[in-house]
C-alpha cells in the first residue's frame, strides 16, 4: 500500500467546508496532526451533521466560522487562498428529501453552486475534494458496483448528490479546477450523528445499544452493505488532496468486505455486550427507496492512488462504541451553540 | 402510422404549464381544434420562453393565468382536477446557466418540484407530459443516440434538466402517479423564441434573416443535428397524453434526418430567397458546452405509441419563415404584459 506523504499537508492551508459534522471534524483532527493550517466553516443546520462537540479539545487551533455557504461573499473571504477545499456539505437523509424536497435542494444544490461559483471566480482556486456518495447509483444492477455503474438515483437526495456531482465534474471541466470525487458508502466511527438515523441507520442503532433501549432492523436483516471506518475514508480524503493522480477522477470507497444487516446486529451487540434488536417490515415510506444490497468496487482508487482500508469491522466498531460510551451525552441531547464552545 | 383519437380529448381537463411559450403555445392551438378544456399557467419570466402574443385570437377560449409555478397553493388550485398536466416549464440556455446557475436552479428544478410535491398531494392526479431534452446526454459517445445512452450532461442546464426528469421518474415510481416523458431535440416552427439564441440558434438565424442581417455559424458547420417541426412535436405530446403503453415511459424525439448546420444555413437561405452568413470559431464560453453531433434514435416511440415526424424540413423552415414574416414585430420586441392581452 502507498501511504500519504505525511509531510505534504505541514504549513498547507485548508478549508473544511462542512467541517463541524462527523468526517469533516475527524479530517480536521488529523490535518492539524500533519500541521497544516485548518479552517472550518459550518452552518451548524440542526438536520446535518454538524455538533460542536466534535471538534472539542482543538477548538483553539482550528479557524472556525458559523456560516451559511450560499452566502457567496463571506465563502469568498474564506475560499481565497486556501490550498485544498475539503467539500463535505450537504444533508444525507433519504426520507427528509423525499418529505422536504425543497430543503433539500438548498442544502445539496445551491450550497455546492455557491461554493462552486466562487471557486470558479478565485484567480488560483484551492483544489476541491468532494464527497459524494452510493446513494447515486441506486438499486445496484450487478455488484460489486463499480463507478461505471449506471447513476440511477431513488430519492430526491440521490438526485440532488448526483446533481452535485455533475456541477463539480463540470467546473473542473469547464473552469479547469482540480477536483477529485470521492463516492463513499456507509462511513462510520466517533462523531458520527447517532441522535437519529439521518446520517446511517448504524447510528441510530449504536444510540439505542448505548441507551439500553432495543432497535429494529427493517425487512429480514439479509441485505448487504460495506462500511468503512472514519479514519480510513480520512485517508483516502488526504490521498485525493495530495495525489495528482487524483485530479479529475471519480473514485468509489468501500469496505474490504461486506456484512448482512442482520449479521452486523449480531457483531455490534456481540462486541458491546448487550443489547437487543428484532426485525420488522419496512415502513412504506422507507421501503419505497430503499436500494436493496449494495457493496462497492473499489479497483480504481487502490491502482491509481494506491488507497485500501485498513481497519476491520471489529476494530472499528469497538473504538465507536468506546467513543459514543464515553461522550454519549454529547451526541443525544440538542446542542447549543452559546454553550458549547 | 398510429393516428391519435381525435375524438379523445373532447371535454378533458388540460392544463399546459409554461402554456404561453412555443411549445405550449402551439399545443394549445391543438388542443381547442380537439375540444378539450384548456387552462395555461406560465409565468412569463422574460428569460423563459413565455409570449402573450403566442395565444393571439385564442385568448378568450384559453382559461390563462400568469402566475409562479413555485407557489404551491396557487399550483394546487390550477392542477387539481386536471385529466392531464402537460408540464413545459423550464429555461433552456445553456448559456445562461453557465453564467447565472442559481437562476437555472430556480428554473428548472425548484420549479418541477413544486409542480411534482403538488401532484403527489392531490388525490387523483393528473397524468403528466414532461418535456425533457436531449441535452442530458452530452457529448454522444455514439450516433444515433438512444435512450439507453450514458446521461452525461455537460453544463449546468444539463444538470437541471436531468434532475428534473429524474424528479418525474422518482415521483411517477414512488407516488404512483402516470407520467411520460419525451426528451426532445431541436424543435422550430411557428411561435419559437427568435429574439436571441436562448430557445435554440435556428430562432436566431431566422431573426437575423428576416432583419436583413448576416448571421453566423459557430465552428465550420459539419455539426449534425436533427430538428422536428413544431406540429409533429405536438402530435407526440398528445399521444403520449392518451397512450397508456406511454405510461413510465422515457422516448426520445427525433427528426426524419439528420443535417449539418452549413447545409440547413444553405437550405434557409435559399427558402427566403436571401440572406448570407459566415462561419466564425466557436466564441469561448461556448465551445466548452458544446455537444458536436447529435440526432436521436426513434425506434421505442415509433414502435410503443406510433409517432413519427411527418413534416419535412423544407415545407417546416416554409411554414416557419412565412408566419415569422408576417408577425415579425411581435417576436423581436419586449414584450408588454398589459399592453398585449
Amino acid at each position: 500500500m502507498i501511504m500519504p506523504n505525511y509531510h505534504f499537508f505541514k504549513g498547507k492551508k485548508v478549508l473544511i467546508a462542512g467541517g463541524l459534522g462527523f468526517i469533516g471534524s475527524n479530517l480536521a483532527r488529523r490535518l492539524l496532526d500533519l500541521d497544516a493550517k485548518v479552517q472550518i466553516v459550518d452552518s451548524l443546520i440542526p438536520e446535518c451533521g454538524g455538533n460542536l462537540f466534535n471538534v472539542a479539545g482543538i477548538e483553539h487551533q482550528v479557524d472556525i466560522r458559523i456560516a451559511d455557504v450560499r452566502n457567496e461573499p463571506e465563502m469568498l473571504s474564506f475560499i481565497k487562498g486556501q490550498d485544498y477545499l475539503f467539500n463535505l456539505v450537504g444533508q444525507t437523509s433519504h426520507l427528509d428529501s423525499m418529505k422536504d424536497p425543497d430543503t433539500d435542494l438548498e442544502l445539496n444544490c445551491r450550497t455546492q453552486l455557491s461554493i462552486l461559483e466562487t471557486c470558479r471566480k478565485i484567480q488560483s482556486p484551492p483544489k476541491i475534494i468532494f464527497t459524494s456518495t452510493r446513494q447515486i447509483y441506486g438499486k445496484p444492477q450487478s455488484l460489486p458496483v463499480h463507478e461505471e455503474h449506471p447513476l440511477t438515483p431513488i430519492d430526491v437526495n440521490g438526485v440532488h448528490k448526483l446533481a452535485a456531482e455533475w456541477y463539480h465534474r463540470i467546473y473542473g471541466q469547464v473552469y479547469d479546477i482540480r477536483i477529485c470525487i470521492l463516492r463513499l458508502t456507509n462511513t462510520y466511527g466517533p462523531r458520527m450523528r447517532i441522535k437519529d438515523s439521518r446520517q446511517t441507520f448504524l447510528g441510530w442503532w449504536i444510540h439505542e445499544i448505548l441507551n439500553g433501549n432495543e432497535f429494529q432492523i427493517f425487512g429480514n436483516g439479509r441485505q448487504l452493505r460495506d462500511f468503512i471506518f472514519i479514519d480510513d475514508t480520512v485517508e483516502a480524503l488526504l490521498l485525493a488532496a495530495e495525489r495528482e493522480e487524483a485530479d479529475g477522477q471519480i473514485f468509489n470507497l468501500g469496505g474490504e468486505n461486506q456484512i448482512s444487516l442482520g449479521n452486523l446486529a449480531k457483531l455490534l451487540t456481540e462486541l458491546h455486550g448487550s443489547g437487543s434488536y428484532r426485525f420488522v417490515p419496512f415502513p412504506e415510506a422507507l421501503k419505497a427507496i430503499d436500494i436493496g444490497d449494495y457493496y462497492a468496487e473499489t479497483s480504481q482508487i487502490r491502482s491509481k492512488i494506491g488507497w485500501s482500508p485498513k481497519t476491520s469491522l471489529e476494530e472499528g466498531l469497538r473504538t465507536t462504541l468506546r467513543f459514543f460510551s464515553d461522550h454519549l451525552q454529547h451526541y443525544q441531547m440538542e446542542q447549543k451553540i452559546d454553550a458549547a464552545l
